[in-house]
């Protein structure tokens, strides 16, 4: 007996040392495959450079999912469809303008701001009105209503330059722009400019959501660039009494018929188990979405094309979705996960890309502990692809529902130093985009994939 | 007895966690200071936007000595001076011309070249003939004399996509740039055009250093953008009797009186043992050398900044230096090792930076098995700073010199992808160069440097 259990245990632990081995060289092919043939950059000159911007709603979402629709094909999708959904159409209206007047009334100077998605309209005569400022939501509680009433209130704290990470600092930061004009408004303040949220000084305005509290009064919000929110926080403690001139006419019309794109490899052994690799097609419309998200969209539909240009054979079914509407709404994300559950489709993880096509280093996830050691096991295959961190928890907002119904979600984690000197401008453009990080992103993903698929999560 | 043992083991336990968790908190600390104090990035800024290219035996270059002195005093340091170099002295001379004329010269397309460093130039009048196209210089061992004779040799061996690392692609491309014109010469060919060594589809060329073999004919030498690379190699096919067009007038004059600037924070307890970081202060003259090594060279100053802005008691001496002419003929490296050696100087470390301002992963060293050890023990102190790496071999070329003298040197390893993008190039400028990555670097070095002074190596 006990010769036979050797006997077992010797053919176990070979039969696992030529896995690993072949897992190790399948992974090497992937790779070779994505450097060697990507179609991810190119892919993504179209969607960033000649569609554009294209924010819920706008003439330009439609392009870019026709276009994706399309890419997905070309890629060899076994099959390609939408799945319709309704979403916000908030339009940003004629460029904003933001004034700092001073209390004699002889100096003005023009700063940048932008609106904030979703905020409502300034008057169409402006707002003109004395300025506090405050460092975020806490420091505007600690001030009385006789502080605010009547005033601009100016959100002015930074992001914290200490934290490694910059989706932490961004994470602790953002508060005062999505919460903050309803707070102030509380107080009777006329409208709110925020900091810009960013670690770098410049120019550029970043715009992002905001929402407002049912119940209150909604007031018109704006972000003001780093540069001029310094500028104006040293020039208020020489001219408290100066004004801040506000003009914005964005307005949030009716909805608007949209739709997630999704693209399939199917599976050889479990066809009706599913993989999820996306990203959101949507972007702001001040800049073309390049980071944001459209790295996320072009390494996900890279996956499928990785899968059918090497002839692989995944034994699960392969998602590539691309998500509407992650910017303000993530009615996209919402509605997949609606109709995952509705056919009561079996979904053994989702990864989602939404952090910028940066150099990547890991993978985050949302899973249980279980799932994590799994994930964790299989650390020392990726990295030799500098793919080394698998602790992190987190996973992307449009597969969140997901998460919500048990999958394993993940994101992909790529270096997060320059993400936020381009998030929601006008300079998150093609170029700031380089080619290999791009692609290794991809590749990564279609080698989780890989892992998942042949060996379950 | 037994329990007296117990008494000494705790104590020896509790004692060593103590000090972890010290060493982990002042490498938070040092990592603070960097991020909300740094002042890496406007030195860079002076460096390379107010003297710019800056190649041995230029007037840029003795600015440059000039000012690493200032910025090391300005830093704080204990002590700064130099250490005098002879260095060559190659110019460039007028703007490269490089065409390709049609073999029934009715067309004539121009192509952009630079002259690799240490060229001959071609005679005033330029030199004109047929192309033979090879794989690097194995390819061309393959051909007689007979096809190569009277020919311009062009060396298009593109660099490898498939390496992660691409440093490890560089290494493997670089050779027909150095050694391609006497081997193209020994076979009697006329003048050789190489194709950049770079992974991007553009219009730069990236010079570099190239040598000649003492007792082989000199021919002139230039790189061609991997774009002219391209379309040469494509047009060569339908028109084989095409002829290349060359003209240069670079040269090499006298040697110059060079320097390397050293600063020092002294030691509070062994201040006659050193521990040595670097970059280099010379640049290639067609960019400004903001990664290649502008980045290694603030970096370094900053460590010495970061210690006397908080005040730190580093146990051994920290020097800074600022290498002269690592680009075409590292004299300054090897005179730091020879007045080393002369003045028997006890070096601990050294740590060169000399990969580019990007985003650190690790440490790569030329080190004992041992001391990879201790090194690979501190890993876990450094990974919360996205610093993981300890495995790779391999250390800087200034301090080369140290490590053949048994020192044990070390080199920053930022990210890679994005070095080849710059390297050697017209765009090798500041805004290529982010804050945030640029300053993760000096942490990385400051924190190396305090584990190293307190524990040694």
């Amino acid at each position: 007996m006990k010769k036979h259990y050797l006997t077992l245990s010797i053919i176990v632990l070979i039969s696992s040392v030529i896995k690993a081995q072949s897992d190790s060289a399948m992974i090497r092919k992937i790779y070779t495959e994505a450097l060697s043939n990507g179609k991810s950059y190119s892919n993504l000159d179209y969607l960033v450079n000649r569609i554009g911007g294209r924010l819920s709603g706008s003439p330009e979402a439609q392009k870019a999912v026709d276009w994706a629709f399309k890419a997905m094909k070309e890629a060899g999708a076994d099959t390609v469809f939408l799945q319709e959904c309704m979403v916000p159409h908030w339009v940003r209206g004629q460029k904003e303008v933001g004034k700092v007047i001073t209390s004699n009334s002889k100096g003005i100077k023009e700063v940048p701001v932008c609106a904030l998605g979703g905020s409502v309209a300034t008057p169409a005569e402006g707002i003109s009105a004395p300025v506090i400022e405050v460092m975020g939501v806490e420091g505007l509680q600690k001030l009385k209503r006789a502080d605010v009433e009547g005033k601009i209130v100016f959100f002015n704290e930074p992001m914290d330059p200490t934290f490694i990470e910059t989706f932490h600092a961004y994470g602790k930061a953002v508060n005062q722009r999505w919460a903050g004009a309803s707070a102030a408004a509380k107080l009777g303040a006329l409208a709110v400019v925020v900091r810009s949220c960013t670690l770098v000084q410049d120019d550029n305005p970043h715009t992002g959501v905001m929402g407002y509290k049912d119940s209150i009064n909604k007031i018109p919000a704006c972000a003001i660039s780093t540069n001029a929110a310094n500028w104006l926080s040293t020039y208020l403690k020489k001219d408290k009494d100066l004004k801040f001139f506000l003009k914005m006419n964005c307005e949030t019309l009716a909805e608007e018929k949209s739709y997630n794109v999704v693209g399939e490899v199917w599976g050889s052994e479990k066809k009706n188990e599913y993989i999820v690799v996306g990203g959101h097609l949507d972007s702001w419309d001040n800049g073309k979405g390049a980071h944001d998200d459209g790295a996320g969209v072009v390494q996900s539909i890279e996956v499928l094309r990785i899968y059918k240009a090497m002839g692989l054979k995944p034994k699960r079914t392969i998602r590539a979705v691309a998500f509407m509407n992650e910017e303000n709404g993530g009615r996209g994300g919402k509605k997949y996960a609606e109709l995952a559950k509705l056919k009561n489709e079996k979904h053994i993880a989702a990864i989602e890309s939404d952090a910028g096509g940066f150099s990547p280093r890991g993978f985050s996830s949302d899973v249980t502990p279980e799932v994590k050691t799994k994930l964790k096991s299989w650390k020392q295959l990726f990295e030799p692809y500098g793919v080394y961190n698998f602790d992190r928890n987190g996973s992307g907002s449009d597969i969140e529902p997901l998460a919500d119904m048990g999958v394993s979600c993940l994101e992909l984690m790529p270096d997060s130093q320059r993400y936020f000197d381009y998030h929601h401008t006008s300079i998150d453009t093609f170029d700031a985009v380089n080619k290999r990080e791009l692609e290794l992103g991809g590749a990564a993903m279609a080698a989780l994939v890989w892992m998942i698929s042949q060996h379950g999560l």
